[in-house]
């Protein structure tokens, strides 16, 4: 066996033993290392790069790593094999995939205001903000020698008396400690229940004298990102926040590469447990940490999720979810409990889990389309969530449309040389200078951040800008010559974005040809979903009266450098509202209120999915969407005047 | 710390680590060593003996060892501490109680006819015996790109369609596997199902074209002996049975003992272990070797128990049926599933548990009275269960009544110095020839099995045989002389029953005055518990047409010497029947027909508890039932005929 040392930029290693042959990135797979391949190892996204401190590897040159970076010991992961003891060092730039968990600060009003503006959405429907768990009072007469009735009986003839309901549930959970738990509070004791209108079912018996708290966690999981919240539910205050990178990360970029690898031996255990043991549960305890609030006073969690993450999550094969004819093994189920998945939350909390409506269209849009309100207007409306999937939803009151397209992560910074999700360090927003052709950078992070790479909302203002200020055609290739203007000896051009003395890593920012080839696919795939939707329904793009855009993408998306470069329809500005993660505040309404919840229901069973793989026409719409803005200019109208 | 070796008498040795001062017995009982010790340690009961082999023990002096049983060696280990390093012997005799296991042989028509005259009686009374598990063949159409509905749907639908019923629950453990399930039978697949009129319950899906078995497990938790059925729940077929001591016998000998170890740091937990861990798991794995039956297709289980040790097993407090007001936590729980438990049968299999109907009259007595059938005879019929305690219940059609008295572990040989559980070597019949007091012995066992020692039956046949020869006098005192009859240096005196020589252990076989003395007590606490009752109703015990007597004394019981000593009342002896082990024949009812189960409940629910000790006289009648047969000689006017 060979002894492989990963090594972080900031020093910290991880120690492995492989067997000569294995691939280093299967290695760093098995350690926990995060390395970033979004293509899942097969050598064509040149991002899991890693560096020789010593040892060799046998590796195999590709387009990705020049002959100067070669020899300065830079090697992809997935194309290269174990020899030998050998050290290697993971960038930062790769880990900034890795699993990261942040607490958000709920003193700042915009975190919390995203969800009120959901509540009182759906509130301004009619949609009331309650549910069904509650804490009673239950005071009962101590047994004597003469009232002999055991505990059991004694406690559901008196919920009977305090709530009127005659069916009363306790499970074993409750009866295991409830000769105790009654003893202890001598007979006066508080009950956490779920209350319908047929039965009660008893979560726990806790002593009377005590604050009964009941909490709830709405959680998003998104392929690339999961965030959750913690509620109050007899308050419906949030207690807390947080985020973190989707642990599954490591098995892949896309649902696809994740449900292939979730077919090997031992596979659906794997995923399930980086979703569950390394992202879930930690985040579960760092966000009751930060908020004091016992996790097992969590009662109930609601969870929307793409298909493929919320059939991994269940440890259900996804496979079918992947091969024709795409069935899931369920859109909706109401059969799962913290304690079948090892969720550290109330063993008997209820998982509510957003309905998905088609193989490629799941909870998460389900979700979405419920806090976008647009089911509750006459008016047409387009609701797009920009995912590591894109999926969109049209329609008014009357029908609901729904699609996917596969957009991979471009978004969220994957398959750009220089992309990153939306941390510190990311560029979020530029301008180029006509004449110059020098940018002006706006960078997440405290003041003096120094740039590390593009994030999603950074590329569409990075290539509107190329484009308008003619440095690149709209074909995407560079057509003007400069300091910043670089072309390799295959002749693909690059744009540098920040110099190595100015940027926040060990070399040039640069943005590519291939990278502005692989942001066009992304943004055709989402235009070109758009068109053929709408021309299935005889509609065109300048019927729609507005656009919510959902997702990860964030808050500083330029609508306008959207409309620029073709990724959005060309109709005033003022129509296009970012609603933010509709995912997360979706699941929040559902946690919240019972009602919100069958609504879901209902929205999501009025959805009509339509499987864009199957419509001839997708295919020539998506190459005339290859251009910037598009191959036919009149669509884009505005673009075309400037 | 120091080394402690525990050698059985076949050779086999068990080795564990003990500070110095630690009872032995305690060393003992961590170590899963089974030493026999009725009084949980508190040196009263004198069977907890070894002999010293090497090394050196600090040991009490006690009256139950001799000064030359001393100088060989033999310590009580509960009288005795560690040291240092030391091997001590452990007799057979104590491993008699050791968690022996016994699978029966099914070619015996015995073994199967006391369940079918158990069924037969219950049917008698217009029970249908049936059940709601049944298995249903689901065929489906395969899914197609037209016909994109979810597995667990198109499951749902077509179920609702074969059965009629529209309320179809799929748990999360069928929701889990059922992509691969169905696809691997090309959605042809038979169902494990409950039906209800209300709802459908689906436990397993499985291929079509391989036979779907179910299968039923009844179980009798006795204090001392469990023993369950393997039942085919589609034919009725007894598939398998076996029996094993329970395995926290090491724990003490009666439920008070039981439930003051399950009071100790992690008791509840060990006393948990001792019966699923070390009892039910290893029977259950051995009766289906046996029957040649996987486990996970038990789906559902019956058990009958008296109160304490429902409790123990699901890992409930016990404390508070030990404690006035002595209340269990339930009489009745629907709410176990195995899972919730640990035991090796399907996850999702419920169980049954026989209702308790006070601290003292439990599940095993409700599942006898059940098949004892006299809730369905005009008759006044008397039930008793002989187990380590007594349990009574005496009515007809219109009334129950029923109590407990603590008759010790006498019945099953505990308690007895020479006393053993009914299994080879037992001698089960005595009978002593008046001139020459030499006995006549019958052994369970093959021919040539020499005697080990008395079960419960032969200690019966004994005394009345003692006491009509006029070898020991209505006080249980020695009275006559001869080459068996013995008294120690105290005046203490005892019968020789085997000789060494003729014996299957190493030392005489002798029954004491002591043990005369304690069965006396054993057998007046069943005779005053059965006078106090029927006073309490006006009755006087000529007035009982029918005693059925229940429990595991075995069907060689005497009637005619348990009147003699005063165990039984004097009536016609063709009014007595034995009917074996009614809390497993009762259990077994219970599993096989749903409507018998509800009968259960319904018998138990018209049961009156009575608590003996709370009747002034009952403390009266017992010193007067302590005499043979009883100080009131006209009580047994066919006794005092001879």
């Amino acid at each position: 066996m060979a002894k492989i040392t990963f090594q972080y930029e900031n020093g910290d290693t991880v120690e492995s033993f492989a067997s000569a042959g294995e691939s280093l990135l299967d290695v760093a797979k098995k350690s926990n290392v995060p390395i970033d391949a979004p293509c899942s190892g097969n050598g064509s996204c040149g991002k899991c790069r890693v560096k020789l401190l010593s040892g060799e590897l046998d590796s195999k040159m590709t387009r990705h790593i020049t002959e100067e970076e070669y020899a300065a010991g830079w090697r992809l992961s997935c194309c290269s094999s174990v020899t030998g003891d050998v050290t290697v060092e993971v960038p930062d730039i790769a880990s900034a995939y890795k699993s990261r968990m942040k607490v958000a600060d709920l003193s700042s009003k915009e975190e919390i205001a995203i969800f009120e503006q959901a509540k009182a959405g759906v509130e301004g429907a009619g949609i009331e903000m309650k549910n069904n768990l509650e804490v009673i009072d239950v005071v009962m007469d101590p047994p004597t020698l003469d009232d002999t009735m055991p505990d059991n009986e004694r406690l559901v003839w008196k919920i009977r008396e305090v709530t009127g309901v005659q069916k009363v549930r306790l499970p074993f959970s409750v009866i295991k400690d409830l000769a105790a738990n009654l003893r202890e509070s001598n007979f006066n004791c508080k009950c956490v229940i779920r209350k319908t209108a047929n039965d009660i079912f008893v979560y726990d018996v806790l002593p009377g004298d005590q604050e009964a708290r009941i909490g709830g966690l709405a959680i998003d999981i998104g392929t690339t990102t999961v965030s959750a919240i913690l509620l109050d539910l007899k308050t419906g205050e949030i207690l807390g926040k947080g985020s973190a990178g989707n642990g599954q990360i490591r098995y892949g970029a896309d649902v696809i590469n994740r449900i292939i690898e979730s077919q090997k031996p031992g596979g659906k255990r794997n995923l399930q447990k980086a979703i569950i043991d390394e992202t879930l549960n930690p985040m579960i305890d760092e966000i009751c940490r930060s908020a004091k609030f016992p996790s097992s006073k969590i009662y109930r969690m609601s969870i929307a999720s793409n298909t493929t993450m919320n059939h991994l999550l269940l440890g259900v094969d996804a496979n079918s979810v992947r091969m024709e004819p795409y069935i899931p093994t369920f859109f909706k189920t109401n059969s799962v409990f913290a304690q079948d998945l090892g969720i550290n939350v109330h063993p008997a909390a209820h998982i509510l889990l957003a309905p998905n409506i088609g193989s490629y269209v799941g909870g998460d849009i389900t979700a979405g389309a419920l806090v976008s309100m647009i089911w509750n207007r006459p008016e047409y409306s387009l609701f797009i969530d920009l995912g590591t999937n894109g999926e969109l939803v049209f329609g008014n009151e009357d029908f609901l449309m729904s699609c996917a397209c596969s957009a991979g992560p471009a978004f969220e910074g994957g398959d750009i040389s220089c992309g990153m999700r939306a941390t510190d360090g990311a560029i979020e927003a530029v301008a180029i200078d006509k004449d110059t052709m020098e940018p002006t950078l706006s960078i997440i992070g405290d003041e003096g951040q120094k740039p590390v790479g593009l994030c999603g909302s950074g590329i569409i203002d990075m290539i509107s800008e190329l484009f308008v200020t003619g440095i690149i055609n709209a074909k995407g290739k560079f057509q003007r010559e400069g300091e910043r203007i670089r072309h390799d000896k295959y002749g693909m051009g690059s744009y540098v974005i920040a110099f190595e003395k100015d940027a926040g890593g060990t070399k040039d920012i640069e943005i590519t040809e291939v990278d502005i080839d692989n942001f066009i696919r992304a943004k055709g795939a989402i235009f070109s979903a758009i068109r053929t939707m709408l021309a299935s329904l005889d509609f065109t793009v300048d019927m729609i009266d507005d656009v919510y855009v959902a997702g990860g993408i964030g808050s500083g998306i330029n609508m306008k450098n959207a409309v620029t470069i073709g990724m959005f329809p060309d109709i005033p500005l003022e129509k296009f509202h970012y609603i933010g993660n509709s995912s997360l505040t979706g699941a929040y309404c559902m946690l919240l209120s019972t009602p919100a919840e069958r609504k879901l229901y209902e929205v999501a069973a009025n959805m009509t999915y339509m499987e864009l793989s199957t419509v001839p026409t997708y295919m020539d719409e998506f190459v005339a969407c290859c251009f910037i803005p598009h191959t036919d200019s009149q669509i884009f109208p505005s673009v075309q005047l400037r």
